[in-house]
């Protein structure tokens, strides 16, 4: 079974998709992703779905599922790399990517991350249930 | 055509590869990749095989060109997340992975990138220095 590697970079966990997700590998993503959350105490997941040309329903569910699965685990999530041709259809389709903040490049999402540590300070996050922006 | 995103981060550019590699892909990333050193004078590259289950002789091959082409444009290569069946299997058949360094994950191997620039130091190449602008 094809599985997407999650790198860890610094107290950041990195996961490029690449490949078509059936329900199985994105399950499987979630899984290895919470586990890793949670063994490296990283603070911010960032995806990158440049590879990826299109966004269905189901891949918007599935990111929208991570962000908020990070974020009860204390980690913030970005997704980056996306596509015009995906944007435009995620919103003609009326999809919205609930939660999940996107940036256009993981330095940008790095910032991002660092930013909301700063902002949030560590422990804090616990109650607070931003919907800034 | 399936193309490998290059990912950039710092002045590190960061690429996993997951799926199979056939001629025509193999030499897109080899060009996306020197394209992107120059482009963003990035000094280090870093190349996730994770998710690869078997590195043959044209795998290697392109390992080692990677790194050559990278090290003309002043980047480093580091190759991360061999799996323990892949090095043995690399052995086996008498590949080396030549002018290739290798580390277990993305940390490590920014850690010898590090190092490699500092040992190095950045006013040795300076012919060629970042005119900032």
């Amino acid at each position: 079974m094809d599985r997407v590697p999650v790198l860890k970079i610094g107290d950041i966990l990195l996961v490029s998709i690449q490949i078509d997700l059936d329900d199985q590998t994105a399950m499987q993503l979630q899984e290895d992703l919470s586990d890793r959350i949670v063994e490296t105490g990283a603070h911010g997941v960032v995806i990158d779905i440049s590879a990826l040309e299109i966004v269905d329903s189901f891949i918007g569910r599935m990111l929208s599922t991570i962000a908020a699965v990070s974020r009860v685990l204390d980690a913030e999530t970005v997704v980056v790399g996306m596509r015009p041709a995906v944007a435009i259809t995620l919103v003609e389709l009326g999809l919205s990517l609930n939660g999940v903040r996107t940036a256009l490049n993981v330095d940008k999402a790095l910032e991002i991350l660092a930013e909301v540590r700063r902002i949030h300070g560590v422990g804090v996050l616990s109650i607070a249930d931003d919907d800034g922006a």
